[in-house]
């Protein structure tokens, strides 16, 4: 795949995800209009939807086009887990980010009160969206989906990243160990699940569940490594602050520890196992070769 | 059942309760032992474990012993769901409670941040458990229960009604039908999930689910009117605080629009509809009987 067609293939499939999430997160009875405004926000505001695109290309790896239809509501569901996730680290008691995206973030355009029940009743209909989808899918498969997302999500997962995060704020720099371990919860876990939820909402075989996720661990993992690269290297202008940030804040970074070019090298050997991984697909699996090729670029 | 049978029952159930919970809760590979802590303080404190008490029993109405085994992890998992919402509850942000059963509440005791994330895990990780009974029972009874507590804790539930209840707080007297709305979705929904779960959990048919259904929908509402006569008549040392100071607040209360005998015949009203509701269950239903009237008998 070029580059130009990732970019069609990526906005046709956002373009799917994002009027999908629009009918998950529309009116509905018994729900405060106040709330749908601020959980539509925290959602549908701009976005790469990179993890239901990564649902969307494993379930078509598995099972082409009918396959990317069953995994449109996993999808969404890790979207909304990853949309709630953002908004309650950014409340003030945790990073106290005022600004997502390029928009204030959301307890600065609603209140805290707010951020905190949207938050939270994303994660539940998350939940609530999965179990609908039992009216089409075998029960075991969509019983599988909820599985994957609240042991990526929960106190093993993102939740005890995030707590072990903000324990190492502040600290001096911290073992390359240490940081691994948080960020591969913190956002390693649903990446991975992610490709594993539209993985089992295709119905992927063990085989087949074993390889994605093999792809899953090193997407996860090569995406952050290009994160520290981008920090290290990028200039105000890029990232819309001091490039080194990470590093002058004393947190240990993959650049920090094996050299620029080290890291880089590093993005390279985990990439291709991940490719390799999916080799077996074929041609169905392009848009996810064609995903994890994006993040080394990145990192270039 | 007597007053001194079901205190027996009540106490042998919370045991049970008690120690699968803290089974659920005890150390975890990659959970943050800070996590930990926190998410038993929150669950594991003082507390009636009315809710796992009420699936147990509906359990136990269905299928007898085996019922109630099957309902002790979803029981268990409501629980940790009203032990989440409590915490984001007494945030300071929403309604800034510093105490809770006579204990510090979380956010005191640890911190915001800790509080908001011990919530967050707690949520995520009730739906872990339901999933991991999956090995035991049929896909589909699972899921079901898994959709029974999003439905009731999500945006059209537990989460709605407290947006609502957060709005009307400073308004005028409300109406009468905006507060038992409120009521219904921010503290019902989870009690009629309570019952419906354990149902669903131990195999009910249509029938009996209906029927549990009526009962668990006059139990929360004849729990809601009986809160609102004892702040009505109680004095400081019963409740801890000065009595009638709901209907001080401006709230509409049950006492409030129909006067406190009024109140009282609702009670009763209600509570025998739910009665006769499980009438047909005989004596296995007898604990489901004596705990709704001794919700009447607070009242009296």
């Amino acid at each position: 795949m070029t580059k130009g067609q990732l970019d069609t293939y990526l906005a046709s499939r956002r373009r799917e995800i994002d009027a999908a999430l629009g009918r998950f997160l529309g009116p509905a009875a018994g729900r405060p209009a106040s709330l749908t405004r601020a959980m539509r926000y925290a959602v549908l505001g701009p976005g790469k939807r990179l993890r239901p695109v990564l649902a969307l290309a494993a379930a078509e790896a598995v099972a082409g086009p009918r396959g990317r239809r069953q995994a449109l509501g996993p999808g969404c569901a890790i979207e909304m887990v990853h949309a709630y996730s953002l908004a309650h680290d950014d409340l003030p008691a945790m990073d106290d980010d005022d600004m997502r995206r390029g928009r204030p973030s959301l307890h600065v355009k609603f209140d805290e009160a707010t951020a905190i029940l949207a938050g939270d009743a994303l994660l539940t209909d998350a939940f609530a969206l999965v179990t609908g989808l039992a009216r089409r899918a075998p029960a075991s498969r969509v019983l599988g989906v909820v599985r994957e997302i609240a042991g990526a999500a929960g106190s093993t997962g993102m939740v005890g990243g995030q707590i072990e995060d903000l324990a190492q704020q502040g600290r001096a720099r911290g073992r390359i160990a240490v940081v691994r371990r948080i960020h591969d919860r913190k956002t390693g876990a649903l990446l991975r699940a992610s490709v594993r939820v539209g993985a089992v909402a295709a119905g992927a075989d063990v085989r087949a569940l074993r390889y994605l996720t093999a792809y899953g661990e090193a997407f996860g993992l090569a995406f952050q490594i290009a994160d520290d690269i981008l920090d290290e290297v990028a200039d105000v202008r890029t990232l819309g602050k001091p490039g080194g940030g990470d590093r002058e804040a004393g947190k240990a970074t993959y650049p920090a520890v094996l050299g620029l070019e080290g890291a880089r090298a590093e993005v390279h050997r985990v990439a291709a196992q991940g490719l390799r991984a999916i080799a077996r697909f074929g041609t169905r699996a392009a848009p996810l070769d064609a995903l994890l090729r994006h993040v080394v670029d990145r990192a270039a």
